[in-house]
């Protein structure tokens, strides 16, 4: 279903040759309209990849009719040259689809510091034009994949419209924002500043707190493309929680996928001063090393917990800190609490919660453990 | 030689049976004077070890007369009783020595959140005091080891006095200060004030910029005591160097024995606006996991330094910057550079340089790369 899913989209997904191994690697999606509505957020990464600098420009305009995506190269750290290629590929699917280049967004994922096939990738657009279709989703979902062992998509039907959506991303999964490619698209008739603040209203709650590693990419994109098909303008809250809802299963998609992962890390922060503070302690726990290794080893090492809030600058007091994973409070007023062996942490989903008791606020941020698969994953070939 | 090298120390390293494997837990270095002046730095973690706690009080008043080190348990997290049981080990000592225990400085490492044996701590506190000799910081040294698979000590002989240390340290090695339990000796005859002075320039730039997996611990202790046996007043530039010399050694020993590492990288930031910005820089390389794992991998991926770069608030142009890996610069002005083929990643030792092209400052960042074995040894059991 994924982009197609809402009604006036089509999309397309083939193997282009950019990627050696033969694997589909290019992907369109195209709005039909009557309405190209469009809002995007982007990595906040300073070093930005040559289609985000492009993209960020387009959406500038609130008007996006098509979607251009690659895998196999980032076409990040690839100066001038890079940029012109970007601006070469937009160019060229607005002459197949008889578009104008600057409504066409441009995407791009793969190993930084290379310079794209371009041959092979606008000789691609030709094709990728031609297999457009209303079904199309599924395949463009999979032509964007890297090192993604499942595609990723999501659906959500609203009263008489719909929001779908594809992503990829498995690494350099963290936060600032999205670090990773998703497409959004919606049939409802609703204009692009109310795209824009639903869409960043969705991803500050979901993709911007999914971190899997910590590292940031240079290459997040995540579009939302409004056609107004369903002739259907819903009313702002179903339609932004319907946003959220769809970015919110994708995000726990990617952590799904995360490389290497053997456990999806659900941190709730609670009783914190201010929701900053409970962002920045989940943030901190997520980030650990040593309890990533930790829980990865079934170990409910709750001292790392402590260990980690206690590097932030939120506000708590040592001595009233209070931990549980899994549902045991092992930790409580920054001591010994429940017996650590009661934690039963066979399953591949951990739960954190880290008491602050310092406020009424609450966040809770997604991550995987560390193992020694990730380190293989990302020593073993470049990335 | 240890922190017995200088005059008017005595040492010793025992086996108290706080480690149920029955190695050495327990050292004890004693001042024997003419003067007990003492400075110290400590964990910026807010979550502090009972004997941080403890110690940063006796160090308050510049006069340290023994400190007693146990490994085997970190007495972090352990609430009210834990700072009871740093007070009364203190309490032992100055008992058995006939000291103030306002002048007994305690240091802890080891698992966090459990408590202290303390019937076999007090007992073996006169068993070490016991073995006490003017040869014993070497034993001193073996008795701190928690993961450590070597003990560290370095000695700088200066015009008539000398600098001592040792150090503990494997895991858990971020800034901040410190992280890890180092005590430094002189028969230097210097006042407390110089010590401090002294010892935050050397630490600054020496422990603190040695950062293995960006996890602080509860327990950073840096201590350095003067005897003025030597009788010699050594000008402060020469003092201050001496020390800064034996820190950058046991910073460096820290490093090469960090946990499953395979690779010693030393992270070079060059032309920054500020020292700050190098220093940022350089901890947000150091701290990249992807990066951490290519170079694991032997792959010179540049993308990542780049990537890790841009998620700083360090003054850069992206199209400025430039990288080079062990002398290769594969990265220039933003985008690819040298051939990486041409990068020889076979020995352990790796040096990536960061240009900013944005100033004259430099700060160097010691890290390790991220490998399996860390994985294990931080999933396999407690730490």
């Amino acid at each position: 279903m994924s982009v197609t899913a809402a009604q006036g989209f089509t999309a397309s997904g083939i193997a282009a040759g950019i990627k050696e191994n033969g694997n589909p690697d290019l992907a369109l999606v195209v709005n039909n309209g009557p309405r190209l509505a469009a809002a995007g957020v982007f990595t906040s990464n300073r070093v930005k990849a040559a289609p985000v600098l492009w993209s960020e420009q387009v959406v500038k305009g609130g008007l996006v009719s098509a979607v251009i995506l690659n895998s196999g190269g980032a076409n990040a750290c690839t100066g001038p040259k890079g940029f012109q290629d970007t601006h070469a590929t937009a160019e060229k699917v607005a002459e197949v689809l008889g578009h104008n280049a600057g409504e066409v967004a441009v995407a791009s994922t793969g190993l930084i510091g290379v310079l794209l096939p371009m041959d092979k990738l606008l000789d691609g657009v030709g094709t990728a034009a031609a297999a457009l279709n209303e079904h199309g989703g599924e395949k463009a979902a999979i032509a964007i994949k890297t090192t993604d062992s499942v595609h990723k998509t999501s659906v959500v039907e609203g009263n008489g419209w719909t929001v779908g959506g594809m992503a990829k991303g498995a690494g350099m999964l963290a936060p600032g924002l999205a670090t990773m490619l998703v497409v959004l698209t919606t049939d409802a008739d609703v204009e692009s500043d109310v795209l824009d603040r639903a869409l960043r209203a969705a991803t500050k709650v979901t993709f911007d707190r999914v971190d899997s590693d910590g590292c940031m990419s240079t290459n997040d994109t995540v579009l939302l493309l409004a056609s107004g098909a369903s002739r259907v303008t819903p009313e702002y809250a179903e339609f932004a929680e319907a946003v959220r809802a769809v970015c919110d299963d994708l995000g726990q998609q990617l952590i799904r996928d995360a490389e290497g992962a053997s456990k999806d890390i659900k941190v709730e922060v609670i009783n914190a001063a201010t929701e900053d503070d409970a962002v920045e302690v989940g943030r901190s726990i997520a980030r650990n090393n040593l309890l990533k290794c930790a829980l990865h080893g079934e170990d409910p090492n709750w001292g790392r917990v402590l260990s980690a809030i206690g590097t932030t600058a939120a506000a708590f007091e040592p001595d009233r800190l209070n931990v549980a994973i899994n549902g045991v409070w092992v930790c409580k007023n920054g001591g010994v609490g429940e017996d650590r062996d009661k934690v039963d942490m066979r399953y591949r989903e951990v739960h954190i919660v880290a008491d602050l008791a310092a406020g009424d606020e609450t966040a809770t941020i997604w991550t995987n453990d560390l193992t020694a698969d990730y380190v293989h994953e990302n020593s073993a070939y470049s990335s």
